[in-house]
């Protein structure tokens, strides 16, 4: 392909402000020819850990290039608070780079590239937009950086190496599989209400279920029935249903309505799954 | 035109996570150069017949070309509880083809073409991801038939051929007109709070009312004064006005207000429209 | 560059009905290969002043060529209430061109690029879509007068000259310094809850504040304690901080909090600084 890469770009800016028109318009301005994929820009704000999820579910479905991602709650610290550094990275496999703070968003969608081949501190990058503001390194550090990466400029052009052991990594649970129990927890909610868990669904057939099967949940003291099922609609609507969802890893939802509100779930609860 | 068809896309995803973004790098990694435009993606949840109007406002005005939409209360149903198909259409005129559930949602539209001069089930297309997940057919099945067709694939070598007459219809009222008055029904609301109705301003001269008349509008038992105006501020800040809306069919609304909220209104509803 | 301007594109439609990608439908259509940069279309609705300062802010970083801007509250009136024309605007500098209501809406935009050297009513612009609907003028004059302006259309062939003088002003307060306080105002909040004021930092310098500096914030009777620091981080979580913002103006925020929440500030409410 002779033009420049594709840019994905997935922040918490909202849809409110000029945020996101702004780092669009830095790109078109330094490379009026990328083609650039919003992903998302109504991550919860500061949800890190949400946006490396919904990039990392994303990212093998975009075309190879630049993932730009902007969830920040670190910007503009100085002095003693200053804990964050802006970073761009490059993947092992088909040359994926990721532009965007350290503080773990990233990672999860470079170890689906094989992990990191390469990173460099792009906070004194020469491609910076001078004067620099506090507030908004997206305009004024990672966007010209994704413009300069889709224009095809090499990583070490375009800040200091850094060496990958010290890039921040994101904190998951792990979900495990003990006395008939698969001990599993809560990644995430989505925009349908649904729980995104941090389970697979090789690790309910490691407790003999099967789709159909009869289940029971329990989440802070309390006992829900629900059912193994291909999707929303193997159970009445209003019930509980647990499925392999399309990130291929198990998700909970209640059909046409909201499992998150149901079990008043959040983050990181546990949810123990048993037959019932 | 030499290059890929443009591509427009509706849906009830939301903007919150991966789903839009997805379909785009979808499109994008098939069809690089397709143009996408975003009608909507903020339907209301599983709301076929809002998404099937507003769709059917805006088709007139896309580029012909491939229209994608995706509200799809019945994805993922499986055995008894199958009660979709995913289908790709091409209207009579224009070469219009729409890619989507078999649900209604297209319909309206390729009827503002001509109605439906072929069609396919794309279930099984030759272009979709492997394996299809259960719950995410627009990134599996519709957005790669769409990136197919933008690129010049024939309909025929998408899916396997049905019956027009097979298609699920959208079911919606019909105003009518007896004794002097005008038996409109509430179609849906807008973002503004506006009603649509399904009316055409043809039916109200029917009653002999022209623009500045006031009229009387029953509601649910209960009468409200309207004025018939050519917008919303031909009526004073707070006042309900009825008139041709950019569908070019009647709405009505409170200038600087909602007039969902003042009726209590919702879609169906009937509102008897006579001069006062 | 050979190709059409980009078109940079603004409004308070919202991302809920069918208004934005009719627009962007009613663009390509005109102008196929149009580069389209949406800034924002969550204006809140009806409110220009927010409309023209999120413009204004975005302005610089976006491409030259047209801007098309429409939050529109006056749309649609007719006789004794027709209190707006259809613009289209030249800058003095770069040949940027505004293009919307006269409601104010592009005229601190304009400004930024030394003001208006050209302008002309485009009500009647011979590239309108006929018959342009009372409601919206987004789609039957505004994106057809912004695509013929990239299509490299001089801003003379689609409306009458109008004398730049009769364009409508938008009012906006102005802070002053007396008395060792600075009189600031709140010009609007933006989606993160920060308060965004009329004020610049050298307005606080001339009362000898200096990063890191006690201030005391006078709003509504009550006084509140503030810092004056780089960036929200400069604060523990959940105080307030007075700091440049990306606009390279003053901003008032609350530490991973809402200073909109905690003031109950709204536009135009006096906030009044002093060194504590």
């Amino acid at each position: 392909m002779s033009g420049p890469s594709p840019i994905s770009f997935l922040s918490d800016y909202g849809l409110e402000d000029e945020f996101v028109g702004v780092c669009h318009g830095v790109i078109a301005r330094l490379c009026p020819h990328a083609h650039v994929i919003d992903v998302s820009h109504e991550i919860p704000r500061h949800d890190v850990r949400r946006g490396a999820l919904v990039l990392r579910a994303a990212v093998a479905y975009l075309p190879a290039g630049v993932h730009l991602a902007v969830v920040d709650p670190g910007v503009g610290a100085s002095g003693e608070n200053e804990t964050r550094r802006a970073v761009a990275i490059r993947a092992k496999r088909e040359q994926r780079t990721f532009v965007g703070p350290d503080n773990g968003l990233l990672m999860p969608s470079a170890d689906s590239f094989g992990g990191v081949a390469e990173a460099v501190d792009i906070g004194a990058s020469p491609v910076r937009l001078e004067p620099v503001s506090s507030t908004f390194h997206g305009r004024d550090i990672f966007a010209p950086v994704a413009a300069a990466l889709a224009r095809g400029a090499p990583l070490a052009a375009l800040g200091e190496p850094i060496e990958s052991r010290t890039l921040v990594e994101l904190q998951l649970p792990e979900a495990r599989v003990s006395d008939q129990t698969l001990h599993a927890h809560v990644l995430a909610g989505d925009g349908f209400g649904n729980l995104l868990l941090d389970a697979g669904a090789g690790q309910l057939e490691s407790l003999g279920a099967h789709a159909g099967d009869a289940l029971a949940l329990e989440h802070s003291g309390r006992v829900h029935a629900a059912r193994l099922g291909r999707a929303f609609a193997d159970v009445p609507a209003g019930e509980l249903v647990l499925y392999e969802d399309s990130r291929r890893a198990l998700a909970l939802a209640v059909n046409r309505g909201s499992a998150a509100e149901r079990l008043g779930a959040r983050a990181d609860d546990e949810i123990a799954v048993r037959r019932a």
